[in-house]
């Protein structure tokens, strides 16, 4: 979809402006006028004559050739009945702003199915129904009925909801260069969705940070690889919500949209580049530093406060949040010494100015320590004590900044006396903040994103297994018959997927297992077999580690005892790090793998790394290792380093199986021994939809 | 320490005032004035004449009488010399500014025990040194050298950091009502403490909310005291610095003071009934919410927004918090609709009034939805959109408040448009913010503070265990001979205790160990007997589950072949959760018992939850409660539920095993087996100083 006309139009009509001051007809056409666009602009009311000093057309064939875009302030129906006139007229941009359509349901859902249905018809590009339009600073277009004229600056925003885009603009308007490349709403994305702006933002020379506001994703295959390709270019910062079932349960009454598995758009943007904010002042950090061009260039923090508490507070956020602070050396230690007589200051990292700090003592400071060459980021603390000098402290930082190229966030802390100078820092570019509250998990998020940016592996090409002969036969038995398979089905599946499995078999009788045993060796498991049991080891139905004949013929006598019937099933005795791994079918996004950690607690402790499928090793060890399965991958307790090689390669395997069997809805394996070799399914199941 | 007359004098001296305007001997002078003190007021300093009108004494003896208040803004040196002739005057309460005393170290740690002396010889109160004074706004005191005059309102606040104060005062200045009773810097704490000043504002009837900067607690056994009598009376709020290692490296080269281990001090504010803040704005939110009087009457929720996509953001991070969202009922749906022609408006809560609210509309939703009878509060979100009637909102809001008795937190979101409603509902003294990013996890630990608050259970008086026979004989052989007693140790001392062990026998042939598990019963543990080897499970020095006389020979040559010698020990196999618990000792808070998830994961689920001695039953079960273990308490798995009462008396035992030892500093159990009966310690050490 080229969206560049739509959105650097030469020509815009608007249809149904109106002199009512606090109607959407008027409000579109006042934004136009005040925005400065200097195109072609068309105003249409077959009622008005003249409104804001501009004669008003009594309709689109008046303006007597196509616009590139037409704006309709009009209602539900007046827009779907206007599109045979603005196809006679030749226009296929259309922006409707008006609701009543799919989020309301019944008729409105109907409506929309109409307006789809022209579209395609037309090769129209809509955006909306249900919107509040776009600007673009550039170009000076405002076709929206925000309050106010919106700021210019860096970040191109994507918003599914307008009242976050009137939120966005009414604390950025008295701000200088913290503003909107593009602001456009995505209303209910008939046409136009997220994918799309995301390439046409992707590509903007003015936009430097992409900015979304979502509650889902239209069309989950695709949105992953745009996504994808688009954070490969500039960053992309995404607020989401429907975290929760309660977060869930809103959202669907307010767009009439559904939440997917929230967990799982997390796993999405986060393996497609882009980073979360789940705080919205969180967010507008990100947005600031990005678009500012300021972000971190490594997670070392040096930190710089006249308030030493203040200075403490603010590294143990930082340190929470696994950022390090960097150790003074020596040489500079010396030069701060030299620069302003430091035998008050404190040598520590935060550097305490102590409270009579002078713009001259901060100076000094600054300059001293971006000598330090393992920096990525400082922080400069500022509280207003009675002899600070912040105005001067400000221009000392930005003179710093102009200077150095090495990022420097200024924390002027307070109300009545520092809001001039970050009037000033917004107009060298220097991203403040008034408390430090959002600044460590924002600039953690920003240098995670900076290595993902370093690793150059890309995921493998989703793979279709080809298929084995025993898989095909195990499934064609078992589908459409019952739910899921069991154990030993599950096993052989697994197995001729390439997945290794414990030696196990099903015997009838002791002798047949007393055989069996023969074969396998002490020690060895035996378990229950049932189609109905569902959780084994909740009625004892698993008996671990039976070493001897004795054993054995008691275990057997006790297990049949809890089924009735004569089959039990044994296992070789396996020995590793008990995990868990496990597929599962998201609708929009399509194969998810799990791995954790296993055994009784599993569920309690519930430490589950999830992946979208396809997903290279390097992604797989990377999230594995943020996790408490790190501790498996260094060796835990005197284990041996796991081998995350194999582990890779089999969640790979059971990832392929359910591309190649859409009938699979999910598989457990638990628990999965993983130890050097390969890991072993010891017990799973494969669930059928 | 009886505080009433310090800090509400009839007549104050500021020693050492000046006429340069950056010095502090000026600034006290006239924050003196400017705040509007009414009482005695007299400025000293022999080089002066007059000052900001008023005639300058030469020295304390020129009043003629003694003062209520001696402000000292001298250097170090010559308040200590001062002293003297303030004693000779009838001087007993003192207020020194000044720096390079204990902060200092070296000359002035010397400086700071002879004025400690001289306090102590002439019974003086000292505030400070190294604090930047105090401020009473009822009676009109300000003896800082803060910035601005101080805003009066409900918050008493006790400050570590000088800074902190001025921070808290540049915000509030423009505020109305949101502001401080006191302001009470605490600096080097050399008499004056955070428990003095505890003491005083719990009983001060303008205080309606104490707010603690803290770096550390000069005695913690008295702070626990006081700490939990004051938050019978009001609530206490601390924001705390040096919650982790590299937080408190940093907190040391501040103040010279030590700060203990973090998790044990959250442990003391809780237990004790304070509320940690762990960022500045969500301290500062408590602070408006409590000075204000409008704590949440429960954790149930009612959202009400214009806009859609922020009430579900909110409502993520409400459930995130685990709060509630009010289930709207029928009845209260339909008083909707008459209200306001509701169809339109969505009745899940979050309450979607759409962007299109008017203030009518906010009026019809709130005063429908207030008759929910369960709500503890209430969140009025809005977002300036085209037609938003803020100022009018906000006054709906107010007049709501007025009448109904449950609170209402407006977040009008925003910058440019929503200050003056702002200020509006400060004047009426509702808690209003910016954005609603602090406002779930501030509500969640106030609702958790009312839950703590409707609890009559105190914690028993801490207790010396009569000293048992056997526990005499362990100790007294060990002590000073070995770093920590080995396991048959341990567990003696255990169970001379009270505390429930495993049997357990160690055997030196293979022939005793048979007549050993002769009594015990099969299956059994073997496992070695080392005084070198601490972790026995690391070099497989554990067998369990030996079921015969077979396994038994082979596990008894195998473990002798680790430690080259002949004993081993045998234990019956114990069932179970696996759990464990132990104690530390902390040099400010005296015993801290732990208790915590078992296993071969422990460490690395590392899910433990402190207690800081004495404490009650009801204290231990409901933080067990919002911990993991509480799936044990319910009963994990088909299994039975956890004996509760049991673990506690055990717990206890260990405790006062503590308490009786001064030369214990540790105790480990792991595992300590538990279930339906008494716990049981399979393993486990006692660690001597």
């Amino acid at each position: 979809m080229d969206l560049h006309t739509f959105f650097n139009p030469a020509s815009i009509a608007v249809i149904g402006v109106s002199d009512n001051t606090k109607k959407v007809g008027y409000l579109v056409a006042k934004n136009c006028i005040d925005q400065g666009f200097a195109g072609e602009l068309y105003f249409i009311n077959p009622k008005l004559q003249n409104l804001l000093g501009k004669r008003v057309l009594a309709s689109v064939k008046d303006i007597g050739k196509p616009v590139d875009l037409a704006v309709l302030a009009v209602p539900a129906d007046v827009a779907l009945s206007l599109l045979d006139e603005l196809h006679a007229q030749g226009v296929t941009n259309i922006l409707i702003f008006a609701a009543q359509f799919k989020e309301a349901g019944g008729e409105g859902a109907k409506r929309e199915k109409m307006l789809l249905d022209k579209a395609h018809e037309y090769g129209m590009t809509v955006q909306g129904p249900n919107c509040i339009g776009f600007v673009n600073t550039t170009g000076k277009i405002n076709v929206t009925f925000l309050k106010h004229v919106s700021p210019s600056g860096g970040i191109g925003f994507i918003s599914q909801s307008g009242a976050l885009g009137s939120l966005m603009v009414d604390y950025l308007v008295g701000h200088k260069n913290f503003g909107f490349s593009y602001f456009i709403s995505l209303g209910n994305k008939s046409i136009m969705d997220e994918s799309d702006l995301l390439e046409f933002l992707a590509d903007d020379p003015a936009t430097k940070v992409i900015a979304m506001y979502l509650e889902d994703v239209k069309n989950g295959e695709r949105f992953k690889k745009v996504l994808a390709a688009t954070t490969r270019k500039k960053p992309v910062v995404i607020l989401k919500s429907g975290t929760t079932s309660e977060g869930s349960k809103a959202a669907v009454s307010h767009t009439g949209s559904m939440v997917g598995d929230d967990r799982v758009y997390s796993c999405v943007f986060e393996q497609c580049g882009a980073i979360r904010a789940e705080q919205f002042f969180e967010f507008m950090t990100m947005l600031k530093i990005y678009s500012f061009g300021r972000a971190p260039l490594s997670g070392d923090i040096m930190i710089l406060s006249n308030a030493g508490g203040v200075g403490v507070l603010l590294t143990d956020q930082l340190v929470k949040e696994k950022l390090r602070l960097v150790t003074i050396t020596e040489e500079v230690k010396k030069d701060i010494i030299v620069h302003m007589g430091g035998e008050k200051i404190s040598f520590h990292n935060p550097i305490d100015l102590l409270g009579d700090a002078s713009a001259f003592h901060y100076k000094g400071a600054i300059e001293s320590t971006l000598k330090e060459k393992n920096i990525g980021a400082v922080i400069i603390l500022l509280t207003p004590q009675a002899n600070t000098e912040i105005e001067e402290t400000a221009q000392v930082i930005a003179s710093a900044q102009r200077e150095f190229n090495k990022p420097i966030y200024p924390v002027f802390m307070g109300e009545k006396s520092v809001g001039e100078s970050h009037v000033l820092f917004e107009q060298e570019q220097i991203p403040s903040f008034f408390t430090y509250d959002f600044l460590p998990r924002a600039l953690a998020k920003m240098v995670a994103h900076r290595e993902y940016m370093v690793r150059t592996d890309v995921p493998p090409d989703a793979d279709v297994m080809s298929v084995d002969g025993e898989v095909s036969a195990v499934m064609q038995s078992a589908l459409g018959k019952k739910p899921y398979l069991n154990l030993t089905e599950s096993l052989a599946v697994f197995k001729a997927s390439g997945v290794a499995v414990t030696p196990s078999v099903i015997v009838s009788s002791l002798d047949e297992l007393r055989q069996a045993v023969a074969k396998i060796g002490f020690p060895v498991v035996l378990k229950i077999v049932s189609d109905t049991i569902t959780h084994k080891t909740e009625v004892k139905g698993v008996i671990t580690n039976v070493k001897d004949d004795d054993e054995l013929t008691r275990s057997y006598k006790y297990l049949t005892g809890i089924t009735g019937g004569s089959q039990v099933l044994v296992q070789q005795q396996m020995s590793g790090y008990e995990l868990i791994a496990g597929t599962k079918r998201d609708s929009n996004f399509g194969t998810i793998a799990i791995v954790g950690i296993g055994g009784i607690y599993a569920e309690l402790i519930h430490e589950v790394v999830e992946f979208v499928y396809p997903f290279s090793e390097t992604t797989f060890l990377e999230k594995l290792k943020t996790t408490k399965l790190n501790a498996f991958v260094k060796g835990f307790r005197g284990g041996k380093p796991l081998n995350t090689h194999a582990l890779y390669e089999s969640v790979q395997a059971l990832c392929r199986l359910m591309v190649a069997y859409p009938a699979i809805s999910g598989i457990d394996v638990n628990p999965f021994m993983v130890a050097t070799d390969a890991p072993v399914a010891v017990d799973g199941r494969v669930i059928l939809t």
